[in-house]
């Protein structure tokens, strides 16, 4: 029996790739690129090569549930961790934590989002097993930090301390908000800065000794004997969730405790987070520099704009530069890609106005 | 029995509104303002208050013929003229005239397009029946011109002979192509140029007589007695109507006669044959003067755009000028409402680039 679990996040309901992304569908379960998986299937598919498929489990929120088991039919719906409210990642992460430990009390467990994009597989794979050997053998909070390759202000950063590495594990020395242009230079020139990516690992024992030097309270409402893995857990969550106060991880937890690690990675990363983003690592820019993201595209006098329509849909796009056009069956988005701040508020307007359902 | 008749021209397959427009659902089948009813759903109704749902019948493509008898349930299918190929509208109408008179040879028939916008339903009944008594007692080919209220160059022009009016019906003295702008301003400010709105009154006695002068040929093809009203008639057409030559009826008979007469009219019409005349049409601009034909949009830093998409869906367009965006199921247009022109050749590009279904 393998200690390696899995938890993939896949909760979110991210507004901002709105209308690709809407709240009844978001961002983790679309084919973003087009290639026949969702980001949700495409995390799957990089951790199931070595990590056995019954250790896997997906946290979401219950409205997702039918989504999930339709795009991920390995799985069997007790693998399946819904949370009938929205309360961040501290309440998700005691929650699956402990439905671990109660299979598994020596289990080391991986972390992830559902959502980012990974290029580099086979570097993905050595940095996340590598990680799982040195959490089975140290108390540990290990989080995946990703070498910075730009002052990029839309990321958190971690400062680990300078030649405190065994091999590519770092000691972290803090936690930091996104920097503004300057700081984030600073932040590169430095060489001791990485981008918090919001993958951890760790094992159970040592992530149950944080919460309950720092949320004891929290863990406590989950640290519940003979409710997990039986016909019963749904309902327990159903009656205790809610009370749960919102908070993350990073919070909670890994900003105060003294025993978190960082790896220094570089296996391609991205979390998705911005249509810029998306345009920036779009290798089928044409020579006017336009990305046709998914679906297809004829461009006339027209340069740096990024497109993303439905598989099979044409759009013919003249007379226009750098702009994000993102077509969806309910709603169509035409802005400035210099305005992609704005999409929430945007989102935010058109609920008020047309109501729930485009949103 | 009444004896006036009307034929409703719908074959067209207009590319200048891709893709709103395709082939296989064309304009005059569209709900083109979110109304409710398409373009040949609202011609229907503006005749049927005053000539009998039995004396209609519509024109068309062999293709449309179930797309025909959906949007029209009152017609029987012995009311559809189906051509098996486009041969423009003399062959149609030799056709129909031929058809009309097996049933009533003392027939009045107006000839309509199917896809014109009438605003002032009122006035255009009265030149209509005003148009009709004129033919049941004149020998006369009567066209419907248009008082123009600008020097339009999107549109044919009839030049009619100073005081010839009987009312408000003219002689005819030339029929002019679309003019340049200096040309345009000319006829505009002479007060004896009216527009060409293609639509025409006549009995078939008259349209015989014609055809029989400077198309005798053509006619002579369809003047075959027992043909029509019968089961026959469609094979009888298969036959033969490859076999017409491709001619319009003002190029093969009103050019050429010499009693052509035109009632100058003032139904608030349009050919709806651009976005920019639908842009000018629009009622519903906002303060920035963008026009939302379809659909619902919000608009930010945005001015002059003309959008049109599907009922329900919402667009958001930000911090671009003077676009036409136009969305359908299978395809997006953006381009400058400047460059409309080309619409028809990014359609054939289109069409060469990811085929006919696109189109």
């Amino acid at each position: 029996m393998s200690n390696n679990f899995l938890v993939i996040m896949a909760g979110g309901a991210g507004t901002r790739f709105w209308p690709c992304s809407r709240s009844e569908f978001p961002k983790q379960f679309i084919d973003f690129f087009g290639v026949g998986r969702s980001l949700l299937q495409q995390t799957f598919d990089r951790f199931k090569s070595f990590i056995p498929v019954e250790n896997i489990f997906i946290a979401s929120n219950k409205q997702y549930r039918d989504l999930i088991l339709e795009q991920l039919p390995e799985l069997k719906p007790s693998q399946l961790l819904l949370e009938p409210a929205r309360r961040n990642t501290a309440p998700c992460i005691a929650y699956a934590m402990n439905k671990i430990k109660s299979i598994n009390p020596d289990a080391n467990v991986v972390i992830s989002p559902s959502d980012h994009l990974i290029l580099k597989e086979d570097v993905f794979k050595q940095t996340i097993l590598s990680g799982l050997n040195f959490s089975a053998s140290h108390d540990s909070l290990l989080t995946m930090g990703i070498k910075p390759s730009r002052p990029e202000t839309g990321y958190g950063y971690i400062q680990v301390e300078a030649d405190s590495n065994e091999g590519d594990v770092y000691k972290v020395k803090t936690f930091t908000e996104k920097p503004n242009i300057e700081l984030a230079k600073i932040f590169l020139d430095s060489g001791d800065f990485l981008w918090n990516s919001g993958m951890f690992i760790w094992s159970v024992k040592s992530i149950e000794k944080a919460f309950k030097s720092y949320e004891a309270e929290l863990w406590a409402k989950f640290d519940v004997q003979g409710k997990y893995n039986t016909e019963s857990e749904q309902e327990f969550i159903d009656s205790m969730y809610r009370t749960c106060k919102n908070l993350s991880i990073d919070y909670a937890i890994m900003e105060k405790a003294s025993n978190v690690n960082v790896i220094a990675a570089d296996f391609g990363w991205s979390d998705l987070g911005t249509w810029g983003s998306l345009y920036d690592l779009a290798d089928n820019k044409d020579e006017n520099q336009n990305a046709t993201l998914k679906g297809q595209a004829i461009y006339h006098d027209a340069k740096g704009n990024v497109v993303s329509t439905k598989n099979g849909k044409v759009a013919v796009i003249q007379g226009v530069d750098d702009l994000i056009i993102v077509d969806d069956e309910k709603s169509l988005l035409i802005c400035k890609r210099e305005e992609e701040q704005h999409i929430r508020d945007w989102v935010s307007e058109v609920k008020d106005t047309f109501g729930e359902n485009y949103i």
